[in-house]
């Protein structure tokens, strides 16, 4: 018997069909022994809707107002899918992020979670109950109700799971779990069984879209053992948890692609102390999140400045930069918003020197220019042209032997990468 | 300067402009100096829509699990209202019934209001805010979201406003108020200035559907003044308050009639003590609301039973009646449900013998055929056939001289009535 969080995402979740099937998969979990809670976001499309209706009274609606309106997405999940279990003769009980107590900071759709009170929850699982909890929302001490942002369901999923000492978090989604790169670009791209926090944040933070990288970090930082599944099948999934012997031991992990940021450059900025500061202060300020910054090494008493940022943040980066430019005495700014990322993930590469020689040269081999690079310790970024980001995927993909084919994926790109 | 609370109801709210046209009025409310708390209901047909949803996933949902699923309606609408109120350039802050502390019972669906706390709105009123507060909806004082069944928006504001000592409690509706009777069918209807709770209790009560019976009562029993008005024009409507001389002097206030209701009769029951008892023991096990009750008297050793019911709960009745007929040992039991009831409202009754000589004798002159009888110190209530009944409240409406174009409407029912 296992005391199991299973999240469930708006797909999963999308009609009256998909409520049911998610009620029989709890039903069938429940009936096998273990003890459940479900997390669940709002339904399909109804978040969207919800946004749609708030532009149509508002051209800047309040974040606290916000998280009022949307919170009740997942209200309406919860109090529907414990109907559903009802309706097939079990016990059910919902409780909104309020009620069940996800308490989080006060800063309204992105609030974090301070803290999360189990006793309910375990009140009504002791009484045989399927517990379903609302996902991405909570609620400050004073009751305020708050949402966590992008990817809050799953974080509440972590949270919970962490809060009741669960044995494993299940996040379903639409896909069999975390691949060496993205099936749709790569058909031989093979699911990964298991892979390390540190791996798993890599690959989220440069474009893995199965989950959310702050979800990640929550159960790094709380020892939540993870497993990402479909919710289509009952095959088991990626299991994400604290490195140990017995994952595999591939140097690389995965290949992942982002095509949502944009790259913004600014020229003949003057080249003096403080200037990049200022820039960047400047992007902070104006909640831009900045990913890579590339700053020339200059002898003229000027440089450029290269960064990408999302593309959603371009609106907001754009009345910040005039200033800037302005203020620096800089030339101009441009947007090239036809950039992507390729990356490779793996903790191998902090023992296998040449990783990043082997990248750049298959990426020469394939003709694709790389304009900008970044590096961590487990991971190597290149910014390319976004028409030619697939060709990249696939070429690393294959030199590091990862696809399904390969039984070992590990000795050519050592031997290719560490002449 | 005035303390006021203003409901809104669903079709009030039905859409972004309707829901900015609110906005509207009660920010120039706010600026001619009121202070103002705004309690609504869900727009238009959400409600439904999530009554719909509900039925599609289950045949039977828990009443906690409907609650839980209909609270999100009022919290839409709440949100978006106080959007639209600040893309105005207004502060507003919106608070769902959990939030602001209307305190119900534990009976799920059809919750009754024990406690409203009211420190909240006055804490944001004190700011210069408009307050939003969610209708229909509350809490049992362990955080489970009740609902408080039909009308329940209405009981919410005349609760808040008795909670904060409100000057008034404005219910907006699409109607100009409470008419002599349903201009629908009596073109001269004339709106009535002001009435007092107890003619409008049996007004609602009788079919008058403006304002609900429960918000009545409980605005009686706080001594709140209700203000019942058009959302679409500025003109007074109908002020509801305890009876006093500034009132108008009219005998009859007005004629109400209500086709929602079906008349069972259950023929040959055994004549001896208890029966009648048993008979409706049954029905109020079974949740049926019974409004008019005959019982023939009779010299055989059985007799008949009719009574009226809404038609609503003929459902629920079928189920109980079956037993009830064999346990009794009656012949049979039937339904009619092509009936309506015409009643007469007026506290003058009290004073001035003969109405209801002058009502029956009035409805004979139409040839409408009276079925059942039943009366109040203030109210007399007739059964007739639903074909009959439009004919019955014009004739009505009449003779006792409730229209526009008539001056006193006092003195002719009078002088008919009393001979």
């Amino acid at each position: 018997m296992a005391l199991v969080v299973a999240k469930f995402g708006g797909t999963s979740l999308g009609g009256a069909e998909r409520i049911r099937n998610v009620a029989r998969r709890l039903i069938s979990r429940k009936e096998s022994g273990d003890d459940i809670v479900a997390v669940v976001s709002a339904m399909g499309d109804v978040t969207d809707e919800l946004v749609e209706l708030a532009r149509e009274v508002s051209s800047d609606p309040p974040d606290r107002e916000m998280d009022m309106l949307l919170a009740t997405g997942e209200q309406v999940s919860i109090a529907l899918l414990a109907m559903a279990i009802h309706d097939m003769g079990h016990e059910a009980i919902s409780f909104t992020g309020t009620q069940v107590g996800i308490v989080t900071d006060p800063v309204h759709r992105k609030a974090k979670i301070t803290e999360v009170k189990v006793d309910r929850v375990r009140e009504a699982l002791s009484t045989g109950r399927i517990v379903i909890v609302a996902g991405f929302q909570g609620a400050t001490p004073d009751g305020q109700i708050t949402t966590l942002g992008r990817g809050g369901s799953d974080t509440t999923a972590v949270a919970v799971a962490a809060g009741i000492g669960a044995d494993v978090c299940e996040i379903y989604t639409d896909v069999d779990g975390v691949f060496t790169a993205d099936p749709r670009i790569v058909p031989s791209a093979r699911k990964i069984d298991s892979i390390s926090y540190e791996e798993m944040l890599e690959m989220a933070s440069s474009g893995a879209g199965v989950l959310q990288m702050r979800s990640v970090e929550f159960a790094r930082n709380h020892g939540v053992v993870v497993h990402c599944r479909s919710s289509f099948t009952d095959s088991p999934g990626t299991i994400v948890k604290e490195a140990d012997e017995t994952m595999e031991q591939a140097i690389i992990s995965g290949v992942t692609h982002d095509t949502s940021e944009a790259k913004i450059t600014l020229r003949d900025v003057p080249d003096r102390p403080g200037v990049a500061a200022q820039v960047f202060t400047a992007m902070a300020d104006a909640n831009v999140n900045v990913d890579m910054i590339i700053q020339n090494v200059s002898e003229q008493e000027t440089t450029d400045i290269s960064f990408t940022v999302p593309k959603d943040d371009l609106g907001s980066a754009n009345r910040a930069l005039d200033d800037i430019v302005a203020k620096l005495g800089a030339r101009e700014w441009s947007v090239d918003d036809s950039v992507a990322k390729v990356s490779l993930v793996g903790a191998g590469m902090r023992t296998h020197p040449g990783i990043a020689a082997q990248m750049f040269r298959t990426m020469a081999e394939v003709g694709v220019n790389i304009d900008m690079i970044s590096t961590s310790p487990i991971r190597i970024s290149c910014v390319v042209a976004a028409d030619q980001v697939a060709d990249a995927v696939r070429a690393l993909h294959d030199v590091f032997g990862l696809g399904s084919d390969e039984s070992g994926g590990e000795d050519e790109p050592t031997h290719g990468g560490g002449e």
